[in-house]
């Protein structure tokens, strides 16, 4: 059963009508990710009566689903037992998720009610800093001697693999090294009395506690694994990381890039949540930037007035000039820019990407060209009568060639020059690249007519 | 041991002194992901002698990672034998990977060569249309009876996982329709005796066969799980997804919309795989279809040719107001498309989206008309004297504040419109809102100029 907005207007009839025996059957046959959602769309007085209905075993999951403003209304809503109730109802590293999205005075009820242990394994997680695999893990797995058999192990995982967040890779240490890892499919196939040490796999792919949370996105969509060890600097494990919240971060950071791309400042907020303030605040820095920069356009277009007052029929050619050097460069930087985030282009191989784009954009320009040049000639004279002459004709589409060659050959690497300098190449997108392709293109253009037309 | 370049140089050095054994020592040694990355830099000839001293259980896995360049050359050196054992070592949503890249006659071989059951199970994989659900699903998945015991359902695991892709999810069926799942964890904190009909889990996310892979990832993200069940329109289960697939497609989803927002036509191929021709052709049709586009703004400026020969300072400020136009509305655009791909965003939004917009551009707008008119007193006049009248300021500072409006307007609405009339809202990105908000601008400007200068 998926979540519908039939389903939505169904349940809310139940809601009004107070027959929560139905809405509580109902409720419990969702996943927990679909109640959330119904939640979610609950006017707050109703979300902390319909939130007590649920079944016991299906609070914590569907809490963690929630958003985060229902979420700070039930923890609101809650008294101490309820609240321990969820805190231990969760997993920890959906706990830290939590906690990250609350105001102080909530995270420190938080804290305070949690026992003991959570309570220190929790501000263990939180002083890692935002964007840290540290961040994003949990210290919640299943760790095995390499001495213990296969049977012992099955009683450790019985034993503690309720409260864990997953049980299907067992991390086995030594000294609290990590030395490998053991799934429970290869203990599951192995003899009752073979030793976890015979077994285990020694090749672990392990993230350091203070990496860019990107780079265990990038470690997952590699190892094509369920969960990636955190080790300190010492190779002792600190926490795991669940493909789950790797999956997060790979969505998250593609967003970044798409927001960056359209000079726009990332943020974590979905649009749906985001204040007109804050949407305004992540836009206008990089369009002041931007019309700012754009004086020098103006000024290219200024010191040659005297050749547009000469030959006006130019002045037609420039928006498409400019438009035509920034689809090109964009095409170039963006396609540069993700492959550099995939790791399909490292910092070597800006000679290839180079000579490859000088070849794209010598056929792109030429193409470009020749269909200008007739259509000019075809639309422009024939059927318009504006009456373009063969050299002006002829300037425009030698133009359009050198701004191809030049808006490819800065689109592809500057994002590349920007990541060895240490900056982040998708700044390096679109809007900022048009600004200086558009520059370049206003030169060229003027350099060109003054040439063919001897201006 | 991650692969680095100094990795690279150790175990090429044992490859030309023909070291093979210290080679197979090292190679044993890393992840499979990691030898395949070797496998791509390594030269064609040394490829198949290197693989064939790879102990046999690593060579499927790490034949599954390499690059279709390095995997045809592998097969076309095989002789029958080895090649079923790589596809009996392989799973079988690996192996409809490697086909779907491969020449005709290497499939054919493929499909002979493999024993009668896989070569039956790969045929009917291969049916999908490509990018469904069932193009990139196994059908190594395991399947309970819900009357079995867990003692029996741990029989059958043992049994069969060897070949299982994922035995960590359980699929219990009835007539082969799926009435639910259940982990391994589960079982194994469950009771022996227990019927695998009461731990299991009803409330299941599926996904429909011939669903488009974009949804299959959505789900994942959504639901938080490992694998995902596939099945036919009644119902019966066919198959399964697994996690490591979906951050495949996630991936490949995000790079798409890239590429779109981009105007460049999706390929899979990685940059450095693809030719110039093939890039030429992914970017040709959409510089073409946005140059002549730009015809309309070329006619435009045409038909106003009076009044900028009256006031030529106005032509200064053309690509400034077409690059803000540009820039505001790829914000938006962006914005928007990106919440529609992550269902942050739905169809039913449309005015939320059209409100919060309006407040946003108007907000931008004013701000950017202000800075602009105190730059052109400050910058333009006084630091370089171009002598710009306070009604040519005022023009132009107008200009903006309209311009901003309608690019946000148009570019959140456009692709909820492609959207719901069935089309791709990423191809209304950017360059193509440019294009709109382009022929606007001047229009707008024009009008704005005819109105405050008196012309």
């Amino acid at each position: 059963m998926e979540f519908t907005n039939e389903l939505f207007d169904e349940l809310y009839e139940f809601v009004e009508t107070k027959q929560l025996k139905k809405l509580r059957e109902i409720l419990s046959e969702l996943n927990p990710a679909d109640a959330a959602l119904f939640f979610d769309r609950l006017e707050e007085k109703n979300i902390p009566i319909v939130f007590r209905i649920l079944p016991k075993d299906l609070a914590g999951e569907t809490f963690s689903y929630m958003d985060p403003e229902s979420q700070e209304l039930l923890i609101r809503s809650f008294n101490d037992n309820e609240l321990r109730q969820i805190i231990n109802d969760m997993y920890l590293d959906d706990v830290v998720d939590v906690i990250e999205e609350m105001p102080a005075n909530v995270v420190a009820r938080i804290l305070q009610t949690a026992n003991q242990n959570t309570r220190q394994q929790l501000n263990e997680l939180l002083k890692y800093p935002e964007d840290s695999a540290g961040s994003i893990m949990t210290v919640e797995y299943v760790s095995l001697n390499k001495n213990k058999t296969v049977a012992e192990a099955f009683q450790k995982i019985r034993r503690e693999g309720i409260d864990k967040e997953t049980v299907y890779t067992c991390y086995v240490t030594e000294k609290r090294k990590l030395i490998g890892t053991v799934s429970v499919k290869d203990l599951l196939l192995a003899d009752e009395e073979e030793s976890v040490g015979n077994i285990m796999v020694s090749n672990v792919p392990a993230v350091d506690a203070y990496e860019d949370k990107e780079e265990v996105a990038k470690a997952f969509s590699k190892y094509d694994v369920l969960a990636l060890p955190v080790v300190d600097k010492d190779g002792r494990i600190v926490g795991i990381v669940t493909v789950d919240d790797a999956i997060d971060v790979i969505e998250e950071e593609a967003t970044e890039d798409i927001e960056k791309i359209a000079a726009i400042t990332p943020s974590d907020r979905p649009y749906l949540k985001s204040s007109a303030a804050s949407l305004w605040l992540q836009r206008i820095p990089w369009l002041v930037l931007l019309m700012v920069s754009a004086t020098f356009t103006g000024a290219i277009i200024t010191s040659f007035e005297d050749a547009l007052q000469a030959f006006p029929a130019l002045i037609a050619f420039i928006p498409m000039l400019m438009g035509t050097g920034g689809n090109a460069g964009g095409q170039a930087s963006v396609t540069v820019i993700r492959g550099l985030a995939l790791e399909e282009i490292r910092m070597g191989d800006v000679f290839k990407v180079l000579w490859k784009e000088i070849r794209v954009s010598v056929m792109c320009g030429v193409v470009l060209a020749v269909l200008n040049f007739i259509k000019i000639i075809v639309v422009d004279n024939l059927i318009f009568g504006s009456g373009i002459t063969t050299l002006e004709n002829l300037t425009v589409s030698l133009t359009l060639v050198v701004v191809v060659f030049s808006a490819k050959v800065i689109g592809s690497t500057l994002p590349i020059g920007a990541k060895r300098i240490g900056l982040d190449p998708a700044v390096m997108a679109s809007p900022l690249i048009t600004t200086v392709v558009d520059a370049i293109s206003l030169i060229v253009y003027f350099a060109i007519a003054t040439q063919v037309l001897t201006i």
